[in-house]
């Protein structure tokens, strides 16, 4: 059974497993004030041209939300997002859990857009009793989409400028970063992340790292007593030179970007192996998840030799079923892949 | 330079390390849901003789506190705890930020004991305005201690005792337990603990792990939805199984305690050396942690090789330090501190 | 000027003032302790039909519902509730300021039904991956609803049994219970609402207290350390004498009911009017709210005289608004209306 | 049976009550928006000789000593209080729902003083772990304190300088204000708290209102969506002109300064004979609270006529007892009391 049912499969990309065996040894002080989480750092905030930027890791992805945004909100104020997004629907709450409304807008391919965000808006501060309700405060985005899709820069900049005009914070999850940086539909830097957003993460855990996520800060009101919160909820890692040793081989020799490739190439052999066969698909994604519609018996053939993680219902007793690629996902997996769809 | 300032500045024991490299390319699904973790579950309710024990893994102490307090305390209720503990001094707020007052209460060597539990719940259960205070609920030791003293078992099991009469429930942190279980000072078992304590974790991080504790809980109301708690507090891992991975290495093979009685020699000789030198201790202690009280000519000469914790001042232009051991700690360094003890 | 904005535009009935005045002088006990919220219990208790259990009396809605909730759910606990219901649309957070996510379940006429609440349950409980989702736990009703509308016995008795079957909470939030019980349309009596609820409150601020709810808890294992909750909340009024002193007022000699038949007389003669003149209404309530529809000139010639609150567009130039009736209304000013509204 | 145990056993001071009465059948908004809640805090700014202060009315002080702090500070933030301090030790962790750690400060008279709070901020501020503790970043005063005890102006000055130097927000909780503000030993005036308090508040519940707390902001950066607070701490009374009509009552012609002048007079009577019979007074209290330290038997002999509370032990088989004056304490209740003394 080969598994494309998710991007965390596996342990970590071979380059950054070897880093940490090579280190294992090296003795340093804790709490990510070590040499490697410096260096780390550094090498993000060249890699976002953003010298001023603050650079924190945290070892996962709700951890890294619910911590930024229990730093940056005060309690009547609430985040805005994609029904579909993470803090919405994956997180058990952890963002309510920090006292915090999740305010959920429609969000047909995963994506919430400027004039939605503006409508809400308006309407809360045009409204006499807004006191009774809470106030909008910060979005909420990821890019990749749950669904795979993405923001042109476009769209980001739109989403930016409605954010400046309502004093929204731009906060952007970037679990699965790396595929979207490889995507040849994306067209969004990260200094474009950098400089539009207040607050986004680049994610490790999804993009070949045992796990690890850096946040980088780029507004300075955000900055101040940051790793206060991350002690308090529970997210400083004692020996947090790990986060900093895999940041450091993710961003020396590209290899985060490289990762990224990989995992997009094959995804893309998948989409189009669909495509050739008349396969519908749920969503139109160039990222590394893909969606097909398949009707059941489809579906059992193709699990009886690969995992997959079923998504939806999607009529005429068709599901759509999603694959992903990694930095693990073999070639040979992936044409064994191919070979089965064109014969479905 | 050689630090003996703490027992997280290296990476994890070797065959710790080892095990994750050999398994990284294993497909498995996530979050805990693995056969490793399975397996270490396993390994660990055998160790504990609990066969009904619900064992979790998570990545840090902290995080393992606000978790295990979070889901077992109503929002009026708080938590007893030495002054000196983890959960008062060295979590940012991390109980309060969950809604609980941590209640701190005197604790002259690290540890609190029954007496002093039962008159603070005498005093509240018999005040008729009782419900203006915060209701006592939990009782929170560590094992070993801050100060890296021990309960006996006859400590433990009186606090139980109290525990019961008030309705109380125990917990017991087990950051640094390897080193209590290999101490010759000890009586107090994994069965002990298991059998006594409602909930308790052993310690990884501290303890030869990248990092990790193990939450063992007996008590059946505790054990209902504590995954989703977890979850919400951000302490699910993604790649879960480098959890599991890693507990089962440590009670494989009997590792655990083998790390935990390689420090403990090691920090017998250092307290031996300081000792016959008629250097006073801060705490007289058979852990892993050494507290001498020294001068600050003496204090210069040792850090210009050895790199301690300072912990507090201690009268006549005198200071306690701290030396800890750990798995990684070699021999040659120790027999190099005690040379220079020697000739303080 | 007439107010007809809202049920809450004057001060108490008179005879609930009188109480207060007559006992100005009298001595008592703090905090809810005194005879008078004792009798005030007792009388409910008898209401209801339900001898054992507990009422507890707050000052306000938003606090009744922040302090049931917070008493009630754990931490990864979530409401379901109307979308319109005051939890998700009315209180700022409050909710999540206690760390529980309000689930919002579409509500057309204000009413959620036993069908969406099963489905929503069976939904989450059929995921494999339930615990990355907010666990359903109570439900939240409120009778009348925010848009007037009642809940028929049959329909209330379908969501218990849905609740009970999904080990649900019920909770009922009576604001504005006097001009249910008073609705030519409802069936619920009291009794029904202590025997199927597990805790409901009914509300004095919008039905002729000076401010007050009496919450009545069923459920045993809701009533424990409850009045740690009400204080550790700011709920706990000190001179707590002033809410039993206006609830002993509203049930002897039926006060309660009789403010409600008041309300709802005179309701219902609005509603005939604008019936009559063939302007449609938003919602069919029969309750102390009435919703026409109206254009813009009409609105304004109305507005030259009464105080209204306008609720939502309504299509080709026209928009709802809103008229409130309760004890305090004159039946000379609904008379003045319902002459004004014959020359629309 | 003459109840002198608290300042909160009976209704409201005639004046207050009869404005009740007289305004009860007019018609207003909500929510603090009317005319009567804008009069009464021109008042109060006029009387705080602060014209730029924000005022908003609550119905408690548990209310808003939490809706204060939850507006205040960041979640790693923390408040400095007397270990006596009401927020420590009868508010059943009201401040610890909200997140936030109360940092206890040793207080042998009620008071904390400059130099404590001075001392913890640098100990906290000189760690470079500081980051592991709760940040100090509120003090928490009472004027008068819970033991009766009042700070000079000095003092104040003094705590204001420190709180400056550590960028701490200074909060003054006055409950019993009116007390203080009569008492011959204070020095302290409205304007000084206006001037040196980021904000405090002018108690209403124990100085003659059926209930309500004004609260009054200086500091600008505390103004802003401090009602979105109120309300989602569910303070905002719906029927909020019955705070601003009390506080109107309380502000116009010195009720407010009448009302303490008369509980001083009398309470300095009791004092007066306790004195000279040669009873010891736990604290040299010169409020509307005395801690007479009375034998068993003398404490028996009173009780007969008197309700007073019990307050602690005091050695030799001795208790101090608290005696409490109000505007509703009758001159021949005292001069009955002082005859009881004289032979006790």
């Amino acid at each position: 059974m080969i598994y494309l049912s998710s991007d965390y499969t596996e342990g970590a990309h071979p380059d950054i497993l070897r880093r940490l065996v090579d280190t294992n040894l090296e003795q340093t002080t804790g709490y990510g004030t070590d040499p490697h989480c410096q260096s780390a750092a550094d090498l993000i905030r060249k890699a976002c041209s953003a010298p001023a930027a603050d650079v924190h890791f945290l070892v996962g992805g709700t951890q890294a939300n619910l911590t930024v945004i229990a730093a940056a909100l005060r309690p009547h104020q609430g985040v805005l997002s994609a029904e579909t997004g993470h803090i919405q629907s994956h997180e058990s709450g952890a963002i309510e859990a920090t006292g915090h409304r999740v305010i959920p807008l429609q969000s047909p391919l995963g994506k919430i857009d400027a004039d939605s965000i503006d409508r809400f808006c308006q309407t809360h501060f045009d409204d006499p009793n807004r006191e009774h309700a809470v106030k909008p405060a910060m979005v909420y985005l990821s890019h990749p989409t749950e669904l795979g899709t993405l923001y042109s820069l476009d769209e980001l900049k739109a989403i930016r400028e409605v954010c400046t005009r309502h004093s929204l914070l731009l906060y952007l999850d970037g679990a699965r970063l790396a595929y979207a940086l490889a995507s040849p539909q994306n067209d969004v830097t990260l200094p474009d992340l950098a400089r539009h957003c207040d607050v986004f993460y680049i994610g490790g855990t999804k993009c070949g790292a045992l796990f690890g996520e850096a946040v980088v800060i780029s507004n300075e009101s955000l900055k101040t007593d940051f790793r206060y919160i991350i002690k308090q909820r529970g997210g400083m890692l004692a020996k947090g030179r790990l986060l900093g040793l895999q940041f450091e081989a993710m961003f020396q020799n590209n290899l985060y970007f490289e990762i990224g490739r990989h995992a997009i190439a094959l995804a893309l052999k998948i989409r189009q192996a669909f495509s050739d066969k008349g396969v519908e698909l749920l969503i139109d994604s160039e990222t590394n998840q893909q969606f097909p519609i398949l009707k059941q018996d489809q579906i059992d053939r193709i699990g009886r030799e690969f995992a997959y993680t079923w998504w939806q219902e999607a009529g005429d007793d068709q599901s759509a079923i999603r694959f992903c690629t990694s930095w693990a996902t073999r070639p040979e997996a992936v044409s064994r892949l191919v070979e089965l769809i064109r014969v479905l």
